[in-house]
């Protein structure tokens, strides 16, 4: 049986990256040696850092004003890395709650500072954004989860207030073509568009930082990740290797603008079926839907447990909805081939 | 040319390891999935977490009174995350500075406490131990680095002084049998004797916890991991099931005890090797000596850079010494063959 994986991360990634991860445990860069085995000061590995934030930048449009940085950690250390170097009591974090990391964001952010929920849709279960923003006057940055990977909802474009901007994008990075300049730190962990958990990416603006008197713990200090050139201390060597290589997947198959037509052309399809179907429905509303994560339900709730066993004799993996969710989510990340999501919608139609 | 690998970490693995970690990324437990693609919260996954905690506590010999948690950031992100949870201004962190690990523990612990240095070996080079500690009355944990990487010193028994201990055994844990109930905190970076750069083991009595009323970002959180079993956040996913591929290797080739078997032959012969040579000399403490790290020079300097070349065109991987201490360093961990250390010890001689 084929099987279709909407694991909504740790999620699928493209064969060819399998296929060169695991030649490297063999034999990493015609070394001899195991890319478990190498030394991370060594030129062999120092290249790979360079070559995937070189890839980065590219794909970013950005410049030398901002750092890539391979942490560790994902993005629930960065839920309280973030406000660590940015925020203190002379501040604010203004952040939305759109969902479950949202939230989380907020929890943490409060340790170091001063914090304002600005954008709240919890009342409305998260079906959709709220992007007529009010920001306090001594807002020092503004935090949005890009893609609400849970709730299935998506920042289409992005607030521009005139105060700095913080993204997480966990689960829509390099989905497509994105002002990233428009964002003064991003941050991602690895498991969804670009490798395999236990590597999170922080790109910061270097002029953000040093504002704050805190003393921060050397690992968690931004700056002086950026003074180790990423190499602070050991890093995870093997997740940024399977990061590189899916980053150069992305350049190799066309870019942010070919991940765009076809996550498009997955999203689209998949929606287009639940909207016409009988027996489906999306409560997210159009213009926040996610092109990464559609989360819907059944207009029959009783019918939900039938539909999941048949999805699991069918080889569609991982499309049962967040537990606080419920109901059905398919992931669509980039890696998803369009069949996968086609034999997903036929099946819709025949459960139909 | 036959390559031998004395990497310091990450390090030489079992071939065995190596080759099931390759197969899991084409198929993982006969799931038709790749170890990279499968969700953290699936069965296969929580009993490859579970199966490396029962294996962690039957070599340590410890029963439920401790918990066994796979986190990430290495032994760095212990250095702070240690005094976070487990000092305050009431107490007081007793630490053994000798050498550059146990020093960058010292400095992280400051932001959190009084700090007192009860060794500092700097003054000889680090070249032995100082093993009769004053501690000060109010001691909360004293710390030390069981194994020191760098410098090449290794405690061979621990201070039982009746504060709690915290030892860093990043470099020789699982070496041989060891006391670990003396311990009450233990943390190991995986990549030298239990796996690949990008997981951090941490085994900690429960009742340490919950004695400092500082506010812990849940990613921080001993207790918060314990909790959620491991699986607070996406947690590495890859690095553990290589550690869990390490610890099923360490068991069936004979546990800790055939461990320290090889380890002891291994090192006994470098070290007998290194005293009978007219050309190198070891100024580390016979008694004090790592059989992980052997750290070793020339005594004529001169001839340093010729030997290194000569280890090079033998495929003798990774000798060169620690940028601050120079020399030679010889790393002999669990999965270094006897044979690599015998052609190393026939190389030095025939240069001498």
């Amino acid at each position: 049986m084929q099987l279709h994986n909407f694991n909504s991360g740790p999620s699928i990634l493209p064969k060819e990256v399998l296929d060169q991860a695991a030649n490297a445990i063999h034999n990493f860069n015609d070394t001899g040696l195991s890319i478990l085995e190498i030394g991370h000061r060594t030129t062999h590995f120092v290249a790979v850092v360079e070559e995937a934030k070189t890839i980065v930048k590219r794909l970013m449009n950005i410049g030398d004003d901002y750092e890539v940085l391979f942490l560790q950690g994902g993005a629930t250390m960065q839920f309280m890395q973030v406000p660590m170097n940015l925020l203190d009591e002379n501040g604010l974090a203004a952040i939305c709650d759109n969902g479950v990391w949202g939230n989380k964001a907020v929890k943490e952010a409060r340790i170091f500072g001063p914090v304002q929920v600005v954008a709240d849709t919890s009342a409305d279960k998260h079906t959709h954004l709220i992007k007529d923003l009010k920001l306090p006057a001594n807002t020092s940055y503004l935090h949005i989860t890009t893609n609400n990977t849970v709730e299935g909802t998506q920042w289409h474009s992005y607030p521009q207030l005139g105060v700095p901007l913080v993204g997480d994008m966990s689960s829509d990075i390099f989905c497509r073509p994105t002002p990233f300049h428009q964002f003064d730190l991003i941050y991602a962990g690895a498991q969804k568009n670009m490798g395999a958990a236990g590597v999170t990416m922080v790109v910061v603006k270097k002029s953000m930082l040093g504002k704050i008197s805190r003393k921060i713990p050397a690992i968690l200090d931004y700056q002086k990740h950026i003074e180790a050139g990423s190499l602070l201390n050991t890093p995870p060597v093997f997740a940024i290797y399977v990061s590189l290589l899916t980053l150069r997947w992305i350049e190799k198959e066309g870019g942010l603008a070919e991940m765009e037509k076809r996550n498009l052309a997955k999203a689209n399809l998949l929606y287009n079926t639940i909207d016409a179907s009988e027996h489906f429905y999306c409560p997210i509303k159009k213009e926040d839907r996610s092109i990464m994560n559609a989360v819907f339900f059944l207009k029959d709730e009783t019918k939900e447990a039938r539909f999941l066993e048949i999805c699991k004799q069918n080889g569609m993996i991982g499309v049962k909805g967040y537990r606080t969710v419920g109901g059905i989510r398919v992931s669509m990340y980039n890696a998803m081939p369009h069949d996968s999501v086609k034999a997903f919608c036929e099946l819709m139609n025949d459960f139909s």
